[in-house]
């Protein structure tokens, strides 16, 4: 029985505002390292970036049927992410739909799966995260969920959760933990940059984190370089 | 018995000059849906786009000769389309081949394999597309077939089929059938035209293409959303 | 017993300097078609070309703590080469570690596993060659061995060894010829630019190469096209 | 914060043992075509084929310190399941642990990683699917959950779901529906006998599911075959 | 349009049986090492090995409608060859339609995609080579070719061709090449009779096929070994 | 310059029997988890398990002619280890060569690379660990070397050098290290007989190897199950 959820949540405005500018790795990190994506989702150009609310759609495999259900559930702000329901790599998205979810204000596509006309896709500046590129064509037979939670690439998505992505990926997350996260995030910026600042004066990591003491009761030991044909 | 058959059929170039501009998802749809190589064929560099008659050429795994054979069955307008007859990613192909290809008026190179020198290929913007980049050096000692049928990333390719390749991947279309399929093409191109207006103005797919009923008989429904944690 | 080699030998400046604007592939021919780095090894933008002396690193699987200790061991002209002990993709590198290979004249990163941060990477234009690309943060957990010979993407390398790096990847240089292989890389480039020149003007391989008759006695005929279904 | 749930739900013996005996393809189905785990994980020796609860388990990329913690979380009957939280094939489990599931009365493992010792697993018979073979070590240094949901292969497992598993490969049956898909399991075996014994008998599917009429408005054709050279 | 061809063509049975015993490797090669399928067509059982007359068959990805409606076309002594319009590596085929392919007297299943019910095809000693193992089912909802030439894992295959099939893989005839193609096999078998004898008594192949003067004149040279530390 | 060396040295046969019964795993860890071949060699039947001296072969891509060179440097007792110098699937080795091995008294090949008459292979018992099973022919052009160190499936492997074989893969041992891996071997075999029976006793890793205290330290906590949603 296949479902649309409708009346999905949304996270407010301002807190989705503060994760702009926030890259994949440090909420990845803020959120004790998890929510990553499949190293596989990958922009189809560089540079690129985004953060929404995530509307979730499956979709058989070779038919992107659904994705025409899931755009009518989409909202300015959201990012719309769509997982086949066994693994394929047909072009289930080109520039037509991209027309369309940019007309609703959607701010780009994380799809587990191909998509086409990517040049078209770049001229209009709709950033795509998918596992392939691929023209192959796809049908209209097979009805599935929108709006319930899905596996992709490896990470569980739940209508409304956050979505961030960038050059580096896709992370997921938990639309409950999103403050958290942000809160985290901050903190791990503003600490970086102080980081920046010594890493850049020419300081070491061994230095700045105290690493040395417990290197050497870990049995590291330094020996001088001796010649030889090895 | 390796052959190389000379004075190969070519479509007349207004019937080539249709296909300039059409991308490859374009062409693929209006041949029904054939043609695509496999999606691991990539361009090394975008955009890049060409359109083209195969000059075909069968090479040993790790042995360029018969690009050098094939270069001379090339004349002005071809794409020359290589396929080593076991899987191999070394780099066949560098900037003294394109330099000598692009003298010939070739307007790229389909590869199966790998190619090198792809910083001078960029800058000399002769494009093709491989599934893999690799500067491993080839040898010149096993002789195979030039402008014979081949089987290049899963498709079928005969001398004079026309090669249309963007940055989507490539595409091809028998020679037989060109018109034809150029003749669908514009077609689907104006009916796409007039559907991009409608998605810009904000209508759903779901309304254009008349779905609702369809999906409603596949047993699609809708529910409003309920908070879970799951 | 996890150790670091300090004081390992670099060639001298002069010599270094005659690998600039070498290929990747001219290098790799130029020491007899040995020394490349496997295929999955791929610049994280392009173009990027950079050569130096290696400095080796070993990295647990997930675990980056080694990478700051290589980092002292690190001088100007320098190229870090970093090999986990077991495949991983994993993000070792990002923005940070960077900065600080930047602030001690360290040209580029080649890492058999997944790097971070990429946009700024990019940005910073601080070269880095990786099997991946993906956010996934690591520990600091396991010590393993500094500018001992490693074995990174399939190819030996040990601490001075020359790395020369391009938009191809990355060939090794046994830093005891050095010497010898920029000689043969001189005398290449000398010989292909003639070459260039006469492909440029019209000229084949064939001809230039003389390979007709070595052809003809491996069993290569031509026949005329006639036309067929296949 | 790494966190152990304990006296986790199981279902009652008499409710597993309903899935004894039926395959992974028959339960999948009966659940709709959900639940597999990816096609990498596949069993280390043949035939195999179990059914037990779930007891789930987080590890870090080489370090397989945490399959000793849910040993003790599992009872008899129960199925360990094991997923990095980054890609790894690292040999985290051999005839040690095997030993101790076993005398636990555990009925094998499943884990989207590497395993080793498996002559010895197989002399044994105790099964595991997974999805390398390989006999790295690893380390024990980094705490993870164990029985909090995970997803293992792309699919969704939380702890005293049912695992069934055979020479197919595994699927998941969530504890709260085992009832009804048994129910559809065992409609679907009776279905399939019959269905069997008409196949047999040299029936054909085109009459036994009476699909000619559907083909022929789909618009399928026969027509007779003509010799040609394609 | 979707076709079934009909009444397509076989070879003699006397000539099909030539084919028995031989195997894979040596009709490769008998014909001029063409005719393999890539290497990732595995048997699913072994041992296994199978002669027949190839029935061909189109699938949509995740779509095995087709196969019911080829199963009709199959004839004793029939290879049903199945390949998808786009890749797929779903469970396509299982125990009902191997019921009912060895009802027809088929001999076996070649398919790049996926197949499931592994133990029962085992059981029945159905062989199967197949690119994937996997049990996830599949719809009924779109037609494709039957008995139509097609590329099956990078080979062209048309109705009435050879296959043979053993533990190294699958290998195609065409049909209006096997008599020439199993007399020179038969020929290579004879030839490796003889060499197999001279192989057991410890002769060396340097010797028995005269390789050394050859070898010499590439320039190889032989050196005795000096201990050193690389 | 392709260069056979000659007279390589081997360890003393009784040096050699120590390590015959020890696992691929148990050499591994005795070794400081050092010399594992990558995961993607596998055995072409199961059970095997040898153990020998290397003799090391680079073959160029598609040929396997230096394959015949290499056998004359066998010795009984050897291992054949043959990496391609680029990566190579294609049927380098059957059963003649294997006939021709076996004659010499070798005890099984190690290759990078694919292998061919897997089935007769495994009627003559002759043990074969390869990347690949492909019928793929090659040709005999080529001269590269023999007995010189190798890198094969990333591991560096010196002629005389310890090849340790089994289920789970591939550990070459040092040949300057053999004696002192092998009491490290005993001695973990030792204390793995003594473990092995408390495990089967049913004591817990957590207390025989006094886990608990330190998992404490590293934050891990145990919570009493909740039903959840999620």
């Amino acid at each position: 029985m296949a479902t649309v959820v409708t009346d999905t949540p949304r996270l407010p405005r301002s807190l989705v505002a503060r994760f702009e500018g926030l890259g994949v790795a440090t909420v990845h990190e803020a959120q004790g390292r998890t929510g990553l994506l499949a190293a596989t989702m990958r922009p189809i150009y560089r540079p690129a970036s985004i953060v929404g609310s995530a509307v979730t759609c499956e979709v058989a495999p070779g038919d992107n049927w659904m994705i025409h259900v899931a755009v009518e559930q989409c909202q300015p702000g959201d990012v719309l992410v769509v997982t086949p329901t066994s693994p394929s790599q047909d072009g289930y998205f080109g520039d037509l739909l991209a027309t369309s979810l940019k007309a609703c204000g959607v701010r780009g596509l994380v799809i587990d799966a191909g998509v086409r006309d990517i040049a078209d896709l770049t001229t209009m500046q709709f950033p795509v995260w998918s596992s392939a590129v691929y023209a192959q064509g796809t049908v209209k037979e097979t009805v599935c969920n929108v709006n319930m939670p899905v596996t992709c690439a490896g990470q569980r998505v739940r209508p409304g959760d956050l979505v961030v992505a960038d050059d580096d990926g896709v992370v997921i997350v938990d639309r409950r933990e999103a403050e958290a996260v942000a809160d985290k995030a901050d903190a791990r910026i503003a600490n970086e940059a102080e980081k920046r600042a010594r890493f850049e004066a020419g300081e070491l990591g061994l230095d700045i984190y105290g690493m040395r003491e417990r290197l050497a009761e870990k049995g590291l030991r330094y020996v001088e370089y001796v010649e030889q044909d090895d």
